[in-house]
């Protein structure tokens, strides 16, 4: 047993704190995040890196930003003499959003997470920017064999990204809430309710349509180095949710279209 | 403070058990239930009540129905020297459900709970059945101002009963999937989710319209003494959910019909 | 059936939105809320009302507080021609604590709610506020047995008050910290931590002597007219939890003190 | 577009069943699982692989096994013609377990995940088993420190491993129980609450302490492959969690022990 080193990440989880979060319009929103820190350390550890961690949030709390991530992590890494140290912070970001016909203004809540880390001997930090949207999603298959209407259901989008020049959430935001049967809204009047009822049965989309849809998208961006995506679908007709997955690595390439959407089995 | 008695409820919360629940066609069901229980108990209290409680469970999880419940809290109430002693058990409750169409048998997931209690001084034990239950709604309004298609989603209906002769959980559940837009399904084949579709099309129900029409089901229930019932839609529309609630107390009686359903503001 | 009127309620639930909080030193506080919304209405329902609230909502978040409350509330139940009107708003809080012995500051959070409504034909509001504050509890059983230590634990107390002035959740947090073993923080070096787990081994308190304590600071109160409170504690021992519960009207005097701890049986 | 093609996987998720666990004394627990299967497709995607997924459970479910999933998975990747399917299935299990002094027997509930997989032209099955146990641990810090107690507190373990020849969860949780402080249980009695209080006293360790130990527990087994393990401690002082990580590729060997545990700073 004296001869092995575990090399163990040892960290804090769920600590919630007030953060303010860069707006891509320049503004900086108040928000509230849950945020997990660790640092991988080799040989003697200690409880009281939690000290560390604890304080280095509460220092920083008030112009958290991608910049701002790599100087809070580097200074608990070295602190801790810490081989690497990551952090990862989840906060809901609210977007004011308008009604497509009626142009109301609401606030539309989206969950967002940051996860930077740094390591010893690496130049710059790794970062990862991940988005959970809702969206509607309106199946194909229901509505090709019914006479009327067609189901249709919330479902929940994420995409994790890795950039080479950084992109701000309301950019993945975009791409996601184009690449389902209808956006989601916080506030509806009857036209715009009308609109997105029609929008959704004339975009009929299955789970596996919609990641495939964020996947062309991401992989169409200049920007994006590396993605995840997930959609799960809290079927209508069901109790449990459809799901489909895809990242950058499932990606092959091929010279015909190999897209035969067929629902004439079971 | 010497001459003040709170009279506290005392308990365990969040003990899992597997349990064997009678169902209605003679058989038992295995399943896992949640349980918490309590006491009511003036003067000498004593963290060692949990034992009480947790040999108790232990005891009879073997057998878990109505009947046991009050044997089980009646025991637990006079090792404490209780005023009252309280069960809640909540778990989940499996039912062969066949598709509307083709037949196709499933098991169809339902939550239900039992609650009961026993007073020192007082005959019997009250007793609350509860059971939640997924169905489809489908908003009316969407449906009336769109050229096609209508939103719609899942949703949850929760009901509350007590009786004065024992109902069985598989009647509550079918008078809840009477009252929505479609019931929910574990498995559809294509001619059954056609049919359930269409189903839902030609029933749209506001959340207010399933909880109306569960009350007027209950009402009508010879065995029902008391309901309380809340529909819970998680809109495909939006990231919220709509939701409305009634309870026997809600009810009144009028010479007229006052339902007249209106979506023509906003 | 057509002579019979549900009064239902009618809402949303689980809405998220930015919150300004107003604090007892006179601050302005920036957080997320969890807000759901009811009205009670006879005849004829509209979905449409799931207008009303998320308008209202959007309207007054800027400066959430109780004397907004029956503004918003009193102008969403005549836009609905309602008989009465609720709102539940459940929020993070922050306060800047100070380790015991260090004084070094933190942030701690609290899960604060807000409940309010108002009703046709009646002067004023109804208000409830809530807290839920996490603390230690160390058990005074293990202590009295054991040769060493003590088995102790997170706990969270919640308590809910209605009053006759308004009372700021800052008071409510601290006559809740001293109520049990000893306090929670988020940051506390070693002559803290010292000095924590020596109050909690000097003050065991079993969940019904804190619950009690609890009780006994809110009777205490000259603003509070009606208090609930319940504590749940996370055993280290066991895989489930320890809980009570006590409310104004399980209050009871007698001419002498009853309380007469016991652990001697099991 | 046209040109490339995502290999997604599709599925269902979170679709709960009765299931039937062979135990390791040959006994089969009925128990509820929560389950979900996806398949990895190129190409022509059908939602209704849901069905191929649903029926299959349906199918199964009453010998839930580790041999039974590698003919469930195969049979319906083979029906839907997929590069691979899995599925991964957690459930509560429980354990008869004795009181370390009076031997009063009680259940214990553990969560287990089995995690399987199958890919064409790949012998065998991919199985990772994993379980989630709760223990008790003492903090070293604080009993160095105080004069008298020691903070202490429920925390979880996660374990995941690989095996070549199969584990029983029961050998997993056996230990896992030995590395911690100690072990939880459902029902302890005076002389057992005595007990567990004094051997946590006496055995005081970090969240990094615990999964090390584990670490090497997992290292010494003959039959574990890889591994994978978490421990989160529900601090009693804090409202956060500690937390250490550790899996096999993270571990290395050297000449000289390297633990020098060390609370003096901070």
């Amino acid at each position: 047993m004296a001869a092995l080193i575990n090399i163990e990440a040892v960290g804090i989880k769920d600590i919630k704190l007030p953060v303010r979060i860069r707006e891509k319009d320049g503004g900086l929103q108040d928000t509230v995040a849950t945020v997990s820190m660790q640092a991988r350390m080799p040989g003697a550890y200690r409880e009281s890196c939690v000290i560390v961690f604890t304080q280095a949030l509460n220092k920083y709390m008030d112009e958290m930003s991608v910049t701002i991530f790599s100087t809070l992590l580097e200074e608990v890494r070295r602190a801790l003499q810490a081989e690497s140290a990551s952090i990862v912070m989840s906060f809901p970001y609210f977007i004011e959003k308008k009604a497509p016909v009626t142009d109301t203004p609401s606030l539309m809540e989206y969950n967002c997470t940051f996860t930077g880390s740094v390591a010893s001997g690496v130049e710059g930090e790794e970062f990862i920017l991940s988005v959970l949207v809702p969206v509607t999603t309106l199946c194909p298959c229901s509505k090709e064999i019914s006479a009327v209407g067609a189901h249709n259901q919330r479902a929940e989008v994420s995409l994790n990204v890795k950039f080479s020049t950084f992109i701000w959430v309301e950019e993945l935001i975009d791409m996601i809430e184009q690449s389902a049967s209808c956006p989601v809204y916080a506030l509806l009047k009857r036209p715009d309710e009308k609109y997105v009822t029609e929008q959704a049965y004339n975009n009929p989309m299955f789970v596996e349509d919609v990641v495939r849809k964020v996947a062309v998208n991401a992989l169409a961006h200049p920007d994006i180095t590396w993605f995840s995506a997930g959609v799960e679908s809290f079927e209508s007709i069901h109790k449990h949710s459809a799901y489909a997955y895809v990242d950058s690595e499932d990606i092959r390439w091929k010279g015909q279209s190999a897209e035969t959407r067929d629902c004439s089995q079971a």
